[in-house]
């Protein structure tokens, strides 16, 4: 019951449309679709997760709100406005945004959850995007999954999308994703944007428990500059369109289907993490032999948010005093002395002190675009992993702001 | 009571000596003196304050030690290597620096104070240090407190010395101080070395109690890329040679000098945060009507080390979503729709939306080179003060590394 990469993205799994229109909320790039639409022509449920800043942007308090519907049918987001910090007149243009494409499409408000990302403080263009979703049913296609996902896409360079396909009772099961990141990216939900469809036939519930383990997996373990969003969202919507019998929690198709989400998810969250601003490499941080899986991870973060290491690997230097000293003030449980950390598996550091590997070895390591540095405490049994970058002069540059304030 | 600023950093205090020494253990610029070394002609007491880093350099353990002596006669550091994740070799290496200058001044082991500042994970010259070392007496001079700030320099552009004088119980009392710093500076104290003199009359006990306070309210608050290192020092020596009666804790007299040492920390942190690597402005977070102190803190904290926020500033761009936005994820206490941020007192946002305020006039503030950004919960009446920087492109050049893994 292993899965297989399919071509398709949201549209892979069957019953699902997808698509773009353009309405001209986004400053530059003035002839881009920036609005994406992705709908199931049957009956499907939803499932979701957000951004747990305390600033959550209207569109993120609708859609919560919307989740419970029996009968979720489309996704409707925006680029270009985040429709973050823009009070009571912003949670009325998430809604009137729900109204319009509802509108479009012959369903009920409550039937459509709403995304934006792009700008803070800034009221949305309601009434031009109103007449722009008025004619968004005629975007929609089988193939149309790549359009969505460039149209949602702010900072970043390329479109993201993933699709995976499997068996189960005997019918062949897909589940498919789009994602944009770039910038504020952190273990927590950042700037992050990801919507997947599948047409297994599966309860809410269950949709909702299997999104929740995926999403710790894979979007919480990434971090680029430490920030984290006001409107983050992940959104999975199922269909049952494939003709499965339910699948139940716990059984060995429900596992199968786990592992395949685990796979869509974790392969768009690095996506979005080779797309970082700036980046020139991408860093697997391993912590294991933590006395607890809070200090694994509070040991993991530190490393993967110092701005100190990640300007080392930048300049392609294995620091490991810099490591040492993230380790030292990361909350996490640790004895100086007992530490070691290699650079993909070569010993660098031996119990807190340089370890006798050529220097030139460690350092054609770092070299290298993509490696591993892994941390042993040496003081218990758990672990943690975390997906990073370096930090560049690059990313400065892209996050200096045009003076405009937004 | 009120005091005024002196010349002299650690040699305006009366009874004190310092004075700097070559040895090579700099990297780059072979020829600059890298030991510094302050000595009181009498009998003194100390305090002092080190890092919470969990990694703790071998000078910081050997210092502790100690603190405790009831006859502190001396402090030296050196530039260029940290004695840091060095091991049993390393604590020894650091005794023998104290060994060595004790020697060299007729004192105790246990009379000296030692601090390291430079690379971490490579073992001091100890040899060439001790040789140095034994000579060190020569050095002192009754104004040598500028060789001694010019010697504990690493990436600091420019020696750092501050010193106040006010009068109690009929006499002259004079605090004066030198400290180091650039990078990795955080409110818990980071790659910071601070050395104060004073020749007023006062038990360890009182000069650690108003040493703590000090620290807290300078050093405790500055920040420029929320690393902190294992090296981080202040300490205080004090020998009565001033003549005034010892000074009491809670006295009018101890307020005074609680008031002069709060000057001299604040002014040397605030020289180490116009001194960050790569700075270009000096920003002062002032969060009020926080709902606890540890809210206010935690929201200061979050503004002033998020790098979105710092890169926006560096691009003389006043973005307030960025500000929100950290605001959500600090863990302070907040109700969006409360919230208030003025830049040097102009509305910016008023109740988590834009004001009408003009946006030149915002933009204008933000060119400066130095300014306030306040933030209203207006939630409780706890506030909190963080001095930091924006982060620039030249920060990431100058961390970089130099390939050499130091």
């Amino acid at each position: 019951m292993s899965h297989s990469e399919i071509p398709g993205g949201v549209t892979a799994a069957q019953g699902f449309q997808a698509g773009s229109i353009y309405c001209g909320i986004k400053a530059a790039n003035k002839n881009s679709p920036d609005i994406a639409l992705i709908v199931s022509n049957t009956k499907a449920v939803a499932a979701g997760t957000f951004t747990t800043n305390k600033v959550k942007a209207a569109p993120v308090r609708v859609s919560r709100t919307h989740l419970a519907s029996p009968d979720v049918r489309a996704i409707v987001a925006n680029a270009g406005n985040a429709n973050a910090c823009t009070g009571v007149p912003g949670l009325e243009n998430a809604k009137r945004m729900c109204v319009a494409t509802a509108d479009a499409l012959g369903l009920r408000r409550q039937q459509i959850m709403v995304c934006s990302t792009g700008r803070i403080g800034v009221q949305l263009p309601i009434e031009k995007m109103e007449a722009t979703l008025a004619n968004s049913a005629q975007c929609l296609s089988l193939n149309g999954s790549a359009a969505a996902a460039r149209a949602i896409m702010t900072s970043d360079t390329f479109p993201k999308e993933f699709a995976v396909e499997f068996s189960a009772h005997g019918k062949k099961i897909r589940i498919g994703g789009i994602a944009k990141g770039a910038g504020m990216i952190d273990p927590n939900m950042a700037t992050m944007l990801c919507f997947i469809t599948t047409d297994a036939a599966i309860s809410r519930t269950t949709l909702q428990k299997a999104l929740s383990v995926s999403v710790e997996q894979s979007f919480n373990r990434i971090t680029i500059d430490g920030d984290m969003s006001t409107n983050d969202t992940v959104i999975a919507l199922a269909n049952g369109v494939a003709g499965n019998k339910a699948l139940k929690y716990g059984s060995k198709e429900f596992k199968a289907f786990q592992a395949a989400l685990d796979d869509v998810t974790r392969e768009l969250a690095w996506m979005i993490v080779k797309d970082g601003e700036g980046v020139t490499k991408f860093v697997e941080v391993h912590v294991h032999g933590a006395a607890s899986l809070a200090d694994a991870r509070r040991a993991a973060e530190a490393i993967a948010n110092s701005t100190l290491v990640k300007c080392a690997w930048f300049g392609q230097d294995p620091n490991w005093g810099r490591i040492m000293d993230a380790l030292g003030y990361s909350g996490a449980k640790m004895r100086e002395e007992l530490v070691d950390i290699y650079y993909d598996g070569v010993l660098a550091v031996k119990g807190g002190m340089l370890a006798k590997t050529p220097f030139d070895k460690l350092r054609e390591i770092v070299r290298q675009k993509r490696f591993t540095v892994c941390v042993d405490l040496n003081l218990g049994r758990s672990e943690h992993i975390v997906y990073t970058t370096d930090f560049t002069q690059e990313y400065v540059k892209l996050n200096m702001g045009d003076g405009t304030g937004g």
